[in-house]
């Protein structure tokens, strides 16, 4: 590694920090001098490889951001809340997948496609990567707003389990494995009883309801009149990002039985006269988003298309028949990379460029 | 059984026609003097068993029809078009689940507890049940409709594998069986390739992608500028049904894997002001409608809970922050049931009581 700023990923062994070190070893060059990864005492001392070097995680402590300029966080809010301020403290800039400070007005949250700029206004030290849900659509929806300017959204999501981390992606499995060879979910049995025959208790699982061959409208804690937080993240995030603070938006947030990327029905209404063809130029020209929009050749974005990969996938893109100004349309993002990891780093390198 | 109508079941070996024998042995009376199963010349001579009597399935023909009273009919949309006709030439009201006749002026679309009375105006003797994803809302957007005025629809469905019929059922236990145990459907694993060493052809599977651990965003044919025929059919049936000719709707159709039942999120803009309490009473009102809807205690609809069962679940009920007289809703409706079978055979004893 060359001469340049140092980099830290703190929650390096979860499954976000993971992908932040998949991320680092596909690049074709890193613009980092040292790499530290640092986790919780637990997992102090496992060793990871990183671009062909072995680096032994650190238990998370103060010092260990001394001489570190940008310290990358996907842990817990709470934790996030008392170490991001320290890091910044010791002189890194701390860029957090938490949800702790993505509305502290004096935080920019940041999608590199929409507003990279703003990384250079961080009177605190800190920039937040927001919620994945939101940045499901974020890249598509920031260009959109650019030509024909954003006013409203509807959406209705699709998300994976591993929106629940490494926990979510296991219970899923084992779900699986629990009702494969059963004929459950339909007149003939039930898919609860064939969880708890497997051994499987509802009260060890992060999901409030059986996932497997089901569905659940509910992702994130119980915020006023009945609304999840996951829901009310995807509207105050969206405002902030594009800077739109009157949006008007709606979600209804649902967790689908796919291990990872997040999918999104969106019904976005424009200021400005939009037809389907002039949407396609606009996402065509995106270098971050894949336009797959051809249902007469079984072209649309599905989540294992988008699985694994960096760039987020739009298709379904119709007019509206009723609405004026209004798409219709379907995305899918790795909630995992760009719905996190990929972002969290996007938004590190652009702060390396500040420095 | 007493004297009364006779009944004839056409399509009765499939999956909705098996539902529709389940909800006649499931009933605690019925008016029917005697019931006829009819299905295709490969089923016929097949016993089933209705009310304790075993019957033998008869091959489609004209003569079957003969003093047949009402007919229900579940086949492919030709076989109905070709079908419905001669059973209403032979004296029978014919009662059709397919896409035939549901946009005949002439042929009443009916949801009993939206419109029963358009039973009697059948001047071609054949009565159409609608779509199976739009008969999942109907009786709760009737009722909403009936107390606020409803003026606008967007909705993203989350539909299930039976839509498809048996074979739909089949291929989705099929995947998921040969995705269980193989940690794919993330960074590690691709689904696609997991069904290839299963030996599973994608050009067997009624869906056009893989449907485990993935969602699906096509349901249908292909219609003008990029709409699917499901898609459509919500926003025209919605119309018919609940007489608002001009009732504006968007709607995204998406498979997911679920055996059976339908589940939809729902953006209803009214006429009227209304908020979450005056919708609740509504809702709570309706016989047919179970309404859960108490996220604090962990209630709200999911597939699994709607399975099996005759109402349509209604929860997550919220009025939307940002649209004026809106409410954002989650309804989950059995699409074997009251999405075909029992709407049918409820729209069948609605039609004995006029004869």
């Amino acid at each position: 590694m060359s001469a340049g700023p140092v980099l830290a990923i703190v929650g390096a062994t979860g499954a976000v920090g993971t992908t932040m070190i998949d991320i680092i070893n596909g690049r074709e060059s890193v613009p980092w001098s040292d790499i530290r990864l640092i986790a919780s005492p637990r997992s102090a001392g496992k060793v990871l490889q990183v671009r062909g070097q072995d680096i032994t995680v650190r238990a998370l402590a103060p010092e260990v951001f001394d001489g570190v300029d940008i310290a990358m966080f996907d842990v817990p809010d709470e934790v996030s809340a008392e170490w991001a301020p320290i890091a910044a403290a010791r002189g890194a800039v701390a860029v957090d997948n938490s949800g702790a400070f993505r509305m502290d007005p004096d935080v920019p949250l940041v999608v590199p496609e929409v507003n990279a700029e703003k990384v250079t206004e961080r009177p605190k030290g800190i920039i937040a990567n927001p919620n994945c849900t939101t940045l499901s659509m974020m890249a598509a929806m920031g260009a959109l707003h650019r030509e024909f300017g954003l006013e409203a959204l509807v959406v209705a999501s699709y998300q994976a389990a591993s929106g629940a981390g490494q926990g979510g992606v296991d219970r899923l499995y084992a779900e699986l494995a629990a009702v494969a060879g059963k004929q459950v979910g339909n007149r003939g049995g039930d898919v609860a009883e064939a969880l708890a025959e497997a051994g499987l208790d509802p009260a060890d699982s992060p999901f409030p309801a059986p996932l497997a061959l089901n569905v659940v409208p509910w992702a994130g804690s119980l915020k006023d009149d009945g609304w999840s937080s996951e829901e009310l993240k995807v509207r105050n995030e969206s405002r902030k990002i594009l800077g739109i603070p009157d949006l008007k938006v709606s979600a209804t947030c649902v967790r689908v039985p796919v291990v990872t990327t997040h999918s999104l029905a969106v019904h976005a209404t424009f200021q400005r006269e939009v037809t389907v063809e002039a949407a396609h130029k606009v996402l065509a020209a995106q270098p971050t988003i894949v336009l797959r929009d051809d249902p007469a050749a079984g072209e649309w974005p599905t989540p294992a298309d988008a699985v694994g990969g960096d760039p987020t996938w739009v298709g379904r893109i119709r007019q509206a028949l009723d609405f004026p100004r209004t798409l219709d349309l379907f995305l899918c993002g790795d909630n995992l990379r760009k719905g996190a990891a990929l972002n969290t780093y996007e938004i590190a390198e652009e702060v390396a460029r500040t420095l």
